[in-house]
């Protein structure tokens, strides 16, 4: 693990902020990552991406692995080089897609056979080949190979622990390149004892970072926040910690205050392709009429490219309009507010005001409506 | 018209190269304008837009009269706030839409009464009302109302160019505005008569620059020619010419040849959402399988931001994945080939080398075909 080193800056309550080093730059912790699913963060140049100070990307191994095909991608260099992203990169392992999208064959202790969502044909993933995958990716941060249960259902949570814990083992056998950082991923769904069991098991392992998985994909925020309060004494204080998937602001700030370093989700871009913006104080659709006329910004104390020069009324007629650029506009503003949302926290942190941050931070994105937030001139 | 002035730079044989002053800036002649038909070049942020160094917008009155209406464009500020693009703004009458995509009730000596292709209400534009929108949209450059008809039909260009006369003399009774140079257009399909009459009629009018339409509407390439050919020595020399909707490569060095200063066309733009690019050598469809291992950019001489940093294989992938990226690099592409092959021009012009140039530019251009130019390693 040569190229990878997690330094803690400062802590206040379980709030943290890092550094952590990667061979294509360090990532100032807490940091959000946009999701690039296809090796693009969808309706968003590279360029757009640096402007808006995005540090990481996340790319999806599932969809990689079936088109293009992680050998085209090394055989062009690797993921920064294909996709022209000079900055740290994350591929998750496959495992997540495998389950929620491809159609299932076949689970079985050594891997998961199943059908391209795309054309049907026959693929197989084992924690070997995730690693091989995402070894040709060749993104800074890769992920176990593992399963994600439905989080309610006991038995399946318990089988897929294990299996997950028994494949953790295999990848970082599998893991030849010293310039990847390979993260265990935690499991156990809403059950407490198994979470806090996958947790010293993973914790224990050889990995440069945790993930946690299984979180965001149906339980309630209650249960959410209950489990990250439970793995934070558990989890080793000194590597980096990876919430799967999660990305409203309000999940951000929970997140941290619950000792959250990284978080990736598709959120900010597919809301954006649904006409919403996020705020820091609540969402905005951008099809509602009350917008047609309005001169202002999105949010007048951004500083986002879309803020600094397009009055809602604007971005109102390309929604309505159906034009692309209402896309790369809305998503372009939701990415910003996530990552100054997490420069916010970060300096927060520094300076030991996190609790007062957060809690100002929660009043105001839940105190507020849209009403009341268009009639304080947002 | 103190806001406006064309100054004649050089000429070489018909070719010319000039300035054109407007209150948003200095276009460079020839100019090549991307279309942004409802106040947004497809795909496209207006900062990457003066990226590539495009300096003319056109964009629709009929479109932006029925969505979001010339009155709203006028409370925001006017297109160009609206838009957040600060240099020169073109936009055409509204008339050639109506005759093209509306559902026509009437044509009569006063205007046009039609239903709009939105939503099917009942619309009517006059040449007093063109103007008021074109007036409220607040444009640089702004057409006279015309009536565009069927190249061939001689008795129909007879009439539609009586009105058209008539009504350019209405258009420059009813601006009021001295930020805005109103351009007459000249009609009379492909009849040479009618043409050499409509030149002589527009050209003796006290429009700062004329217009030609109703070419590159049906009729070959050789009849545009020749109706070039016929105008130029017609046209006033000190007046820029504006051939309305043109807009290929080969078709801007043809019609600089023959003493056309400003273009505009959807194709670039159009052609990128069809995933097909053009470059200085001839068209290629990106979504070929010959480039899906591809390591060069669509064009190595390229100086544009996706030349600079994309591969042949990762634009073929973003077009077989569908992603919104595609036709934003492919847009950003091929409006840079046409931003280029003017500047190319001018600089030809300008050194009186503009014969040898385009002679070589289109026997390059026809002289290739998509699988030589694969073997050149362009």
């Amino acid at each position: 693990m040569e190229s990878f080193s997690f330094e803690l800056i400062a802590q206040d309550g379980a709030a943290r902020a890092g550094v952590f080093h990667t061979p294509h730059g360090d990532l100032l912790t807490p940091v959000f990552a946009p999701v690039g699913t296809q090796a693009t963060v969808k309706a968003i140049t590279p360029r757009q991406l640096e402007e808006l100070q995005a540090s990481l990307v996340l790319a999806n191994t599932y969809h990689l692995f079936l088109r293009p095909g992680d050998e085209l991608v090394a055989e062009m260099g690797g993921l920064h080089r294909f996709m022209n992203w000079p900055n740290p990169i994350l591929t998750d392992s496959g495992g997540f897609q495998v389950f929620s999208l491809a159609d299932i064959r076949k689970v079985d202790a050594d891997g998961v056979s199943f059908k391209s969502h795309i054309d049907g044909s026959a693929r197989r993933l084992t924690p070997e080949s995730s690693i091989q995958i995402q070894q040709n990716l060749g993104a800074d941060i890769i992920m176990a190979f593992d399963e994600c249960a439905p989080p309610y259902d006991r038995e399946y949570n318990i089988q897929a622990m294990a299996r997950t814990h028994a494949w953790a083992e295999r990848c970082l056998n599998a893991k030849t390149r010293s310039d990847q950082a390979l993260f265990g991923i935690v499991q156990g769904g809403i059950f407490p004892d198994l979470r806090e069991e996958s947790a010293k098991v993973i914790g224990s392992m050889d990995f440069p970072g945790i993930a946690i998985g299984g979180l965001s994909v149906g339980e309630s925020k209650a249960e959410m926040h209950a489990m990250l309060e439970l793995l934070n004494p558990i989890l080793p204080a000194n590597k980096p910690r990876y919430l799967m998937g999660v990305g409203s602001p309000e999940d951000l700030v929970n997140g941290v205050m619950r000792g959250i370093d990284i978080f990736d989700c598709v959120l900010p871009t597919r809301l954006a392709r649904h006409q919403a913006v996020m705020t820091h104080h609540g969402r905005l659709n951008m099809l509602n009429a009350i917008f047609a006329h309005d001169e202002r910004p999105i949010d007048s104390e951004c500083k986002c490219y879309t803020c600094q020069g397009f009055s809602r009324a604007y971005l109102r007629h390309l929604v309505v309009a159906k034009e692309m650029l209402a896309s790369t506009l809305l998503s372009i503003h939701n990415i910003h507010t996530l990552v100054s949302l997490s420069r916010m926290m970060r300096q927060a942190i520094i300076e030991h005001k996190f609790s007062q941050f957060s809690s100002e931070y929660i009043t105001g994105y839940f105190g507020t409506t849209q009403n009341s937030l268009q009639q304080e001139g947002l």
